[in-house]
């Protein structure tokens, strides 16, 4: 995949920095973005306008070398086993790093907030200079994706949408007794909802660490991820959120359920969650910032008589965090649609997720994800919105 | 669950320091272990002889004060709305972690080697006192289990057995064709057999990410998850690492499978992987070094007349990884059974997983999972060596 690393030449240049480092293992999706190399253990890469070089050792030498996107450097090449020997494993670790470098030609180099503390003190040990990228620059060029990566998005939302709708198959098969919800003899849990929907994942290709079913007052709290027996009458929050074992790239979706009636607050706080998903649909184009997106649900919850971080930094129900986050590598990456949401770009993929939380009444949550485009967005998501199952 | 911290107060009190401070979301094991907390999003952590405090968003406040293992503050007791409203967002969160330092009464901090660079270039710009771990102390805690945590790998090992078995089932119930495996008419891929134990681990409550299916050429690479279909007479590499969706404790197992006869050079391979393995148990228990029993499985290779990386650094044939690692909340963790690995606890959980590998024949490992003791180990793996299926 080619990605236009525009951007961080000119920081680099105008910070008057060589290159750009990274080291983590692939976990880490600047890593992987940067090096187009998946491993599940540490390695260096360090970014240049000339070239992309990585540093691994022996046991990945070959499949890096086979995957990755740069030039491939292995730890003996730099007698590593000699400097393991003579000193402390941190000071042999920062020795060869800083001999990697410097036979890329790299004196000076910006890394990211998340760069290991530890590995940074032992390059400034052997006189490399080291600047933290404060402004994200990578995170900023991950957040535009290209046509590839958009694909990946959609074959993930695609998976994803099979998951949602072997949940709410699920729900909507279950028997009511006594209020609990009931599937072939057992009560119907949270758990057994979980695996249903994470079995359809695996069988489409995905992987996912997460998911949330929650249930009455569970699902007021917007992490929780949701335990025990499922009750009718309650607003149960599905919130899912695959990653492709295959591209590594996320999907994001939550819809809101309730087995039988919903009552008459659950059922107002869906429909103006449903209005303040399509007030912040109509703000989101390129040039638009995630502030706008933002402020247009809170307007929405405020017309209504509900309080918003906006209103109250203090509040606990309500409408209690942001309207969404960008989608990629990272289930949570830029950009952010948020209070202090920056100006949006075309090719960026954001999820627009407004909802309502009380103890009382439990929780409402609606989210899509889409790509912004230059006149407006195209909505991923093409899943029925149906409250009550 | 109570842990012994009494090594992180004497490294504090010799080092000088107040606190050990973490700022990570809960992937990061050092920080679910201190804090008692899960949660998606970064958050602070700071533990004192006296106390352990966290500093979490409102939105995870309420949650935290149930389940974590200290005292919890919110982002809002320290106005950090007007700091974000003041500062760029870094000097903001830095001047927040800084205040809750101070109020807590910690002036100086010992940090892990992972954390943060952005964050502890902005704590050391407010005057707080920075320093590396770099010995690994809370790892070398961690790394020694109580009754509850040996529990947990326990029951993730039954949980992986069952997997390992769903696996062998699919592979005896294969049909041959052309020397490629069949299941249900279709060509049985490696990519099908990791979905049948995915499924399986996720009915046993357990999460996982990865899972290496690799045979043939593939198998020659540790690291190789493996990919397409099965092909006969050619070893097959299963090795599986789930994690308990309750506890977060992981186990992990190696088996390698032929589908009808082996060559004879696997087979000589596996017989001699399992004396390596024999060899390395006879050397497991506490007082012992990760680098003895490490030496016990080179002695039996080399003696074999394979290379090792004992005997040339860089080889990429023969035995060419570590003979094992420590597991709990990390798969990957201390201790390490390699030439460096140091002095050997009761109540260290360790891996086993001699192996030995060749792009002309592929691979072959065997791993099992053990609890170091006072006078030996204890076994947690009861599943069969059996080479063809």
């Amino acid at each position: 995949m080619e990605i236009d690393t525009s951007s961080l030449d000119e920081y680099l240049d105008e910070q008057g920095l060589d290159g750009y480092a990274v080291y983590a293992d692939s976990d880490d999706s600047t890593q992987r973005y940067l090096s187009g190399f998946d491993a599940p253990d540490p390695f260096f890469t360090v970014y240049t306008p000339e070239e992309t070089a990585l540093l691994t050792s022996g046991l990945e030498y070959g499949r890096a070398t086979k995957e990755a996107r740069g030039t491939v450097d292995r730890t003996s090449e730099y007698d590593y086993q000699s400097l393991r020997e003579a000193h402390e494993s941190g000071v042999a670790r920062a020795k060869l790093q800083a001999a990697f470098l410097d036979a890329h030609g790299v004196d000076s180099i910006a890394v990211p907030e998340t760069f290991p503390v530890g590995a940074a003190d032992g390059l400034r040990e052997e006189g490399v200079a080291l600047a933290v990228d404060s402004e994200g620059v990578v995170d900023d060029i991950r957040a535009v994706k290209t046509d590839e990566e958009i694909e990946h998005v959609r074959e993930a939302t695609i998976a994803n949408e099979k998951s949602m709708q072997a949940c709410e198959e699920l729900l909507d098969a279950a028997e009511v007794r006594n209020g609990t919800l009931y599937h072939e003899g057992e009560p119907l849990t949270s758990e057994r909802v979980k695996t249903e929907i994470e079995v359809t994942l695996l069988e489409h290709g995905c992987a996912l660490d997460e998911t949330i079913v929650a249930c009455g007052t569970d699902a007021a709290d917007p992490h929780d991820r949701g335990s025990g027996p499922l009750e009718a009458g309650q607003p149960i929050i599905v919130d899912i959120f695959p990653r492709s074992k295959e591209t590594g790239y996320h999907s994001d979706m939550t819809r809101t359920f309730v087995k039988g009636d919903a009552s008459e607050a659950v059922a107002e706080w869906y429909e103006l969650t449903q209005e303040a998903k399509r007030a912040a649909f109509e703000e989101l184009e390129a040039g638009a910032t995630g502030a706008d997106v933002h402020a247009a649900v809170c307007d929405v919850y405020e017309a209504a008589g509900y309080p918003t971080l906006r209103d109250d930094p203090s509040t606990e129900t309500g409408y209690i965090h942001s309207t969404g986050h960008g989608v990629g590598l990272d289930v949570h990456e830029a950009p952010s649609l948020s209070p202090r949401g920056g100006e949006l770009e075309a090719g960026q993929i954001v999820t627009i997720e407004p909802g309502l939380y009380d103890p009382e009444h439990g929780g409402v949550r609606i989210e899509d994800i889409a790509v912004v485009t230059e006149d407006g967005y195209e909505n991923f998501t093409d899943y029925p919105e149906q409250l009550e199952v």
